[in-house]
């Protein structure tokens, strides 16, 4: 084959390959959770990975972004088809579907992968993994609670320990109320409340100044583009950055302040009580102000939100005792009651949250918290003469039936290049049969894990060659048994 | 919202949701295959869904089929992307991408969805999973061995009982060595070798007389569709037709018939010795007659196999103790030296198995064989007054911290319609707590399955409603226990 007809062996940018341990601790993070989700009865659903583009809509956090957007395709009848790049817009054509014969309330969870055509970076894929849960058809707070305790729950099981994490709370109704309190109303809300929202979203990355501007005529970052603004008077503007900055102590003192800003308006109100009513419930769970805080600044990006939104970030307690450290999201949800009226044309109230696997997981091997994970290789049994391929075959059973992973080397390789696929394989023992143990019906075992250790230690070579612990035969009758020995050491 | 505005709750065709129990077979197929797979040393991989078009080539086992085809999307580079239609081909492109840093040779096994673009029918999909095991940088018939013996293990790990399933193995090295024989060399059997192969591929569905249609002129199909054919002479198509009946006894005698029938033909006779190495293997691991027999009729559609070649099939043992009846395909793969080579130039020898199992966990559903899959749903908390919510989370929260799923009513209906839920829910457990059973610090739980069988078998009414045995009044601090007794009833 000439070089020219040759494919390059490359993958698409922003996807990427995993092995072994990284697939293992997503399995143990989607288990995890998913096992939780279960126990607060979830019921489990897959849906495909494309929909019709039509059913999916256009709910991408960062509508503002120039290349955000879906994976789109087309079928044999020429239908337009997308990729899902969330599992919420699945969950709401499914329940849509099949509202009729649904038991309701309907709770779910789903896992699996989702696409954004988007701009990759570090740690932003085009391909990632979230593992949700949501309530269909609830339209009382302790819906929302409950998404937020079980979430915490969750949060502890995988391993993040109590200061690790926190969920941070708001309602968009609280925002609402608050605009109809600088005298926005109606429609005024419709087209400058997502520019508000998106803007307060922002306290985290621009601070306070940032948003001043987001709020009024707009904001040039360091590369010199522009972002548009909401065009907010000053007095306005003072008002959002009151609210926005509103979380004093704890849930009950920061409701009180927030009675005060959205004053008499009814929308902010509801909010409030909505509020009020997911505190209690939390409480009831055991879910105090240190995992789960209500925080104004929250309003998440997803233009579907209509009521509560949560926030799930990875934290340092501050060595103050003041408001934590973040380190970055790793999960958010909230109430969405208008997602499946698009398909029904009425009004289902629905809440969930997500849990952003694939970040979470990369958090994890950061934190050094992925060490339950099976690390060890097979056991190799290494094959010294072609002719006795079968015996090797049999010998490796023989482990496998005691529950022992072992297989055996098929390489055209000789011993020393063996031992070395052994190692880079990490096994923690090399079976050697050769001429000598065959004539005596037995096997060498040699420990890879001490042998390593012992090699790092050793000062007298002549010594170690005559009584090297990490290597010595066994009759085969007891072979297994010596293996899983050296297993448990 | 008008009724115009809105948008049609349907999923694109071939496409399914699964729900509960759908899933949790499923993924017990894939960790039951999987945990086998990692027993023989094979490594986890995952890939992205979608690779660049080229990289995946054009491997689909039905070339000849007019709307075959993968489904295909452009990114925002412009460039071809396109969903994985099976787990082998992003594998060629990892290991060659990867081949220098792989410790050779190299086993993975993956897991996971895979899209064609084709014409979906009954148990026919556009998505469906597949689970399988790759050995790559393996030259003898040993590797080929080791992934039957594996399948089988697998297969018998599902569940699957003796008799239930078989493998059939045969060779195309055999397939071209007949062609050789009958005076077909080098390119004519790249020309024709296909259209061969894809005709004796069909026996098991056209029988002899469609096979020695598509071997000669061509054959018409039912619906007047004409299939053109390889235009072999009487005498080859005798000779290829004596080729596929090849089978006799056992693997030993098989071998035997087909050693003959290869006469001098140096691959057909390569081909031999290949299942003869096989052969010993398998008798080594204790795979018999019975599990794996060599049917010279298998050749499996894909243009890429180089070798071995091996079918899954589920199956009903023959009354008559003659070849086992087969309820369709579960599996397939084989040897494939030249996949690596269109990325790396140099031939790369590799070999593999497919469990199927989208087609797996329905046949294990058709023959009940799903029945250790759980299929209880939650204990459901009755919410009789809006003003208990948070105690009614409080008591589902005391059987979750014990492990018993649970979850509180969300709806707004009565207590009639909470019931009807439980049901629907498939609930073990209704917890029942009203005014009276507050004051007395009590629970009232109902034994939902007892209550349906209990109703089913009474006569008489008034004695049933005065000593309900499924319906019992405890204390709060029993509660837990008392749920407990009745889940392993």
């Amino acid at each position: 084959m000439s070089s020219q007809d040759l494919v390059a062996a490359a993958k698409p940018r922003g996807i990427i390959d995993r092995r072994g341990e990284d697939v293992a601790l997503e399995e143990y993070v989607v288990s995890t959770v998913g096992a939780v989700y279960e126990r607060w009865g979830f019921e489990r659903l897959e849906t495909g990975a494309f929909e019709f583009s039509d059913a999916l809509g256009k709910h991408l956090p960062d509508q503002d972004r120039p290349n955000a957007g879906v994976f789109s395709l087309q079928d044999d009848d020429e239908r337009w088809l997308s990729l899902r790049y969330d599992l919420t817009a699945p969950l709401a054509r499914f329940a849509a579907e099949n509202w009729t014969s649904l038991a309701k309330p309907y709770r779910r969870w789903q896992t699996g992968p989702v696409w954004r055509n988007e701009k990759p970076g570090p740690g932003r894929f085009r391909q990632f993994t979230q593992c949700d849960a949501d309530t269909v058809g609830v339209a009382q707070a302790a819906g929302d609670a409950e998404i937020v305790a079980m979430a915490a729950e969750a949060l502890t099981a995988i391993g993040l320990p109590d200061g690790g994490f926190g969920l941070r709370l708001s309602s968009r109704r609280i925002l609402n109320g608050v605009m109809e309190s600088i005298g926005l109303s109606g429609g005024d809300i419709d087209r400058a409340g997502m520019t508000v929202a998106r803007a307060v979203d922002k306290l985290d990355r621009l601070g306070v100044d940032g948003v001043e501007q987001l709020l009024g005529k707009g904001r040039k970052d360091e590369s010199g583009d522009f972002t548009p603004g909401a065009g907010l008077d000053t007095g306005a503007i003072a008002k959002i950055l009151e609210f926005v900055q509103a979380e004093r102590g704890g849930r009950e003192e920061t409701l009180a302040r927030l009675a005060e800003l959205v004053g008499d308006s009814a929308e902010g109100r509801a909010g409030v009580e909505e509020l009020s009513a997911i505190h209690d419930i939390l409480s009831a769970l055991g879910v105090g102000d240190d995992i789960a805080r209500f925080d104004p600044s929250i309003v998440r990006g997803l233009e579907y939100y209509t009521g509560a939104v949560f926030e799930a970030e990875l934290t340092l307690p501050a060595a103050d005792g003041g408001a934590p450290v973040s380190l970055g999201s790793i999960g958010g949800g909230g109430r969405y009651d208008d997602l499946v009226a698009r398909f029904t044309g009425e009004r289902v109230p629905a809440t969930g949250f997500s849990v952003g696997v694939s970040r979470l997981t990369a958090a994890l091997r950061e934190l050094g918290r992925d060490s339950g994970i099976e690390t060890s290789g097979p056991v190799v049994v290494l094959a010294l003469d072609r002719d006795q391929m079968a015996d090797y075959f049999a010998v490796a059973q023989m482990l496998r039936a005691e529950g022992v992973a072992a297989e055996v080397y098929l390489g055209a390789s000789g011993m020393r290049a063996q031992m070395k696929y052994a190692d880079r394989r990490n096994a923690p023992v090399a079976v050697i049969i050769g001429e000598d143990e065959r004539a005596r019906g037995s096997v060498t075992l040699k420990d890879l894990k001490l042998g390593a250790k012992v090699a790092a230690e050793i000062t007298d070579h002549e010594q170690w060659r005559k009584d090297n612990p990490a290597q010595f035969e066994t009759g085969r009758g007891e072979m297994v048994e010596a293996v899983k020995k050296i297993l448990t050491r």
